[in-house]
Formats: C-alpha cells, structure tokens, sequence
C-alpha cells in the first residue's frame, strides 16, 4: 500500500539481487525506515525482535531467511540447522512453520548447487502468493461491508473494529483484516475502523492507526478496555481481526484480548469475523484453548512503554511501581462458537469443522 | 492501610483545624507527596483534575471542598455556587451528589454562623463512615474469598482479578473490590490479585499494584487484554470490581472495560462481584446501559502516557502517529445478568431489583 505516495510491500528483495529489504516495524509509528537482511541471523532476529511481525509476513521473512542461509553453504545440514533456529524465533507461528515446510519441499531433492536460486524463487512466489491470497480475501470480505452500507442511510459510514495489526504491514501487501477494509474505502464505500490500541506492543496504536491514516482511511484509536461500550451503543458494524493460528475446527488463535471482543460482538449481536489466508489453518488442533501452547513473552513489554517525547526523541518510560510483577501471555483463543465466518482466499467459510473441511479438501 | 509503615487515611484535616491534607495520586506510583486543599477551587481541581479519584474519596473531598467554601462566605449563595461548581467536575459520579446532598441537608437549615463548623463535622463523619462501610464491606466478602480457599489445597493462593483502582486510595481506607482482599490477607488467606492495568489512565497498574504491594499482597500486573485468557486456563477464581454507580436493577457503571471482564468471568463460570458502599446505588436509574450518560474524556489520555525514565524523571511520551484521533468513553455498564452479587455493607445482595431494595428499603 502507499507510504507518502510511493507504494510498498513489506519484504523486497534488493537491486543487489540478493539482500532483503524490510520495513523496521520497531521504529514506527514515528519513524519509517527500512532495513537490509544479508544473513540467517538476521532473518531469525527480524522475526524474533518483531522488526517484522504478523503471520505472513513472518513466513515470508523465514522463507527469505532459508535463502540468505544457503548462499553461505546449500548442504543438508545448513538446511536443517536454519530450520531450527527460524523455527525457534516465534513458537506460536504456523505460517513460519508453514513456509518453512515449503521451502524444504523445493529445496530437500536438489542438488546443493541448484539450491539458493531455487530458495529466492519459493521466497519470492511466496510473497506473490501472499499479496494475492490477501487480495482474495479483501474481496470476499468486501462484500460484509456491501451488505451492511446498503442497510445504512447512503453516505454513513460502516464501523469495523479490528484488535491488533492485521493490516498490510502484516502481510507482504493489502493485509488480512484489513483487505476488505481497504478495498471498500477503495471503492468508495464510507467506512471507518475503531482501531483497538492492543496492549502491550500497542501494535494498533502504532501500526494499524499509521498505515490506515497513511492510506487515507477515516480511524479512531480507542484503549482495548473500550470496545464493549461502543458494541453496546450501537457504534460498531462489524469486528475483523487477523489470526496467527486457526484450529481445523474454527478456533482462533490472536493476538492476546481479542477473546474478549468476541465475547462483546456476540453479545451485541454483532458478527465477529476473521480475516485468514488459509496456510493460518493447523489441521493438526482439534481444541485451541486446550492445545495451543501461549507465548508467556517478557514483563517488560508490559512495565515498559516507548514512544516520543514532546522534543520529538523516542523515550522509554516505566509506568509499574517497583516491585510489582508482570505477566505477558502473547495470545488468546477465541472459541469458534463466536466466531461468525473466517474470511479467507476461497470465500467466506463457517467456523466449524465440516465447513472448513469442504471448503480446504486437499489440507484435510 | 499502611505506607512505608505509617498507617494512612487518603483525606484528612490538617493540624491546623481547617486545611485539608490528601494525597497526590496523579504523581503515584513513582512519587508519594501530599498536598493541601484551602479552597473551594482546590477541592474542585482536585476532584476534576483526579488528584482524588474514587467513588467514595471523591465524595468526601466534595463534602471538604463545601466545608472549605463556607469558611470564606457561609451565604446561601455560597452553599448553591459550591454544589454547582463541586458537581460539575465529575458529572458521572454518584457519590458526589449523595455528599452534597448529606452537606445541603445539614447546612441549609442552620444560621449561616453555624454552618463552618456542622460542615467541618459532617464532612468528617462522612470520611468514618466510609472507613465503616468499607470495613463491613471487606467482612461480607472475606466470606466469599473464605469458601475458595476451603476448598482448594491448604496453602494455594485465591486468584482475585480486579480492574481499576477500586483499593483504599479510592475510599477514605480499606477500598471497597479491595476491603476483602486485605482482610483475608491480613487473616493469613494466601491471596493473589491479578491487576489489570486499566488503560487509559492506568489505575491499575500505578495504584492498586502501588498499594497492594506497599500492603505486602502478592499480585501480578496484566494487561487489559489478558484476563479472558487467565480465565479460560482457571488461573482466576474470583473477579471483584468496584463501580461508580449501580442502578436500582443492578446494572454496575464502573471504569470502561469492566463490562469485558464480566463477560468473560460468564463465559468461564467464575463469580464477579462488584465491592460498593450503598450511596454508589443510584435508584433513580433503572437501565444502566440506556440511562446512565458516560463521561468522555480528552483523546490525549489515550495518546499520551506518563512514566518514569530510566534516568529517574517523569516523562509523557506520545504514543499514537500524528494525525490519529483517539476516543475515551471513561465508563461502561455491566448488565445486572452478568453479576455474581453486589458486595455491601450489609452483605452479599443479589444484583436485581428485588434483593436490592430488600437491603436497602429506606431508600426504595
């Protein structure tokens, strides 16, 4: 999407032919610039660091790391070993785990001399991937928002909230929760988003309000605590989020709180749905809540907070009293029974088994 | 309760007979200072400004605040001016017109020769029978915390989840959602608080974690987002919040994000209590949700934070990107259907109408 005018993806790879470009998402929202990737750790500490972040965009991050590995040496073992330790940098992941599996595919029956133009091409058609999965899903999800404008007085904007960042800086381009969001505002459509802030990263605060303020489209930032309210007063249409895992049975795996918006929608009556290129689906959960391990990440995410000063550096402030500990569970799991449809590449698809099922034939 | 040793009330009459000492909550949890009110105007910064803040302290250091008024000019004129300026600070608190009202009833009949001092007395009962409230309030809900911990193994903690600061800082002493929790701590009850942060102005995190911890309760800080998950996984066994006023049906007005919070305990099965002393019962209210009108507060609690550097100042950092507007509903209500009991002064009354004027039939 545009970023001053100039369009972007995520993840490039450079004019030099074999270095990586990323957008260091730390840094904003005060501060875009961009980084260069020339070796496995730093892909690992991309992903790990959450310079980049978002299930896509970390696979594709992963697949780019496993070619920047074997430029060193294409030999199964470096194969192997760069597995591993991309694997190790966000547990809970499974499109890294995904993309990884896809490039071990391509790459496990070749010779090693064929090894690292192969590895740059899997990278690079799975970011082409990505951007048309996400194209996809704006589409099917496009027509949501269609329904509900023509329910409405012409010219009142539709309200979408979304928990976290799921938008294009997510994803290699267009977004997951976003697509549809953008692809209405595209078209003309009046929509506006209530932009939860997302404790602790604040990756809503930071990155959904930026990208969506930079795109032209009308948000307003709300602390996570305040979405209940506006559901109960009639000002929110329609919730979207993103999911960094989905069980085969509908439960979704997000961004910690996001539980908690479901519960709200349903009890407004207001559809809750998730934006998801279908690689997010594990067919190996039945039970999410049960059986999806929850990244427990550090307390200082939650004592620390950065941002910019009134003299425009960027400062980072403690806001606990000392002494008082810290939890920081990273995710939630939603159940599928609050969760209206799961948006994805292929349509909308009813959060349950036998939908998902139907609609993924060939994963089951 | 005690700081740094020293037992504390949160308002008090000075040495001097007639100036009025509170402490400084804005500067907590980094800096513990006291100030002093010798206005009407400094008792309507204070309240406004939320250099007090909670149901109860808001009340007394109104009932102050007219005491400190009278003594420059004890007109009838004064006592009307007073209660004007001293309401519209914190137009949804309900303590704040059941004080004035108290003072009116007192003062309005007597000589204005006489008003000083029935105003210095009144207000000062007001504040002991707070601390008497509050102390009946922590004994009817002991009980309740009593039961867990009966039936769990001899030396696991109760987990007490708890949003906002609804502790002894928000009363005169004792707290009202933190009354039990001390008295079962003090009656050697192993007890955890799990303490939301409570964004915007996270009252969690700098005052109920200040005050637990200077109390020597064990607790752990989370963000808003992160309770549903705790309780899906049974790491809570009870949620206790205060409220700033409950409707003659039940419905509990409390700081925005409670409502979440209850919906998830009712999603999981575990009983949420709302602490509060009766005045906090509004009966002119019967449905929370449609009657109660909440307070929207400036978008800058949203986008800018205040903390402490590494360095050991105090610092506001701003969170959101420039040109992102923010909304700050300061309130939401939580339907009477998802309350386990209203914890009083009178002991555990049903959330209904009924059970409510049952307890309280003088004032139905």
């Amino acid at each position: 999407m545009k970023v001053d005018g100039t369009d972007y993806r995520t993840i490039w790879l450079n004019d030099d032919g074999w270095s990586v470009g990323i957008i260091d998402q730390t840094r904003l929202p005060h501060v875009f610039t961009t980084l260069d990737l020339k070796t496995l750790d730093d892909a690992a500490r991309a992903i790990r660091d959450m310079w980049v972040r978002g299930a896509p965009l970390i696979g594709a991050t992963a697949a780019y790391g496993m070619a920047l590995a074997l430029r060193d040496d294409a030999s199964d073992a470096t194969l192997a070993t760069a597995t591993d330790v991309l694997l190790a940098t966000r547990p809970t992941a499974i499109n890294l785990r995904w993309a990884l599996e896809e490039m071990e595919k391509v790459l496990s029956p070749l010779d090693p001399t064929e090894r690292v133009a192969a590895a740059y091409k899997r990278a690079a058609e799975i970011c082409d991937e990505d951007v048309e999965i996400n194209a996809a899903i704006g589409k099917a999800g496009l027509a949501l928002i269609e329904a509900i404008a023509a329910r409405k007085p012409t010219g009142e904007a539709v309200n979408v909230l979304t928990h976290c960042n799921a938008g294009w800086l997510a994803t290699v381009d267009w977004g997951t929760a976003t697509a549809p969001i953008y692809m209405a505002h595209n078209a003309g459509i009046p929509v506006h988003v209530w932009v939860d802030e997302t404790r602790p990263r604040n990756q809503g605060a930071s990155l959904t309000a930026w990208e969506l303020g930079h795109h032209g489209v009308p948000h307003t930032v709300i602390v996570d605590n305040a979405g209940g309210h506006l559901m109960q007063h009639g000002k929110v249409d329609l919730v979207i989020t993103g999911t960094d895992r989905t069980t085969a049975t509908g439960d979704v795996c997000n961004k910690i709180g996001t539980y908690l918006k479901a519960l709200a929608a349903a009890d407004n009556s207001i559809p809750f749905y998730v934006g998801l290129p279908s690689p997010t689906i594990d067919f190996r959960v039945e039970d999410g809540v049960a059986e999806i391990p929850i990244e427990e990440r550090a307390m200082e995410e939650v004592s620390r907070l950065t941002g910019r000063t009134d003299a425009g550096t960027i400062a980072t402030i403690t806001i606990l009293p000392d002494g008082s500990p810290a939890a920081n569970p990273a995710f939630d799991v939603t159940p599928a029974r609050l969760v209206a449809g799961l948006i994805t590449e292929r349509g909308i698809v009813d959060a349950n088994r036998e939908a998902i099922a139907a609609a993924f034939p060939e994963r089951v």
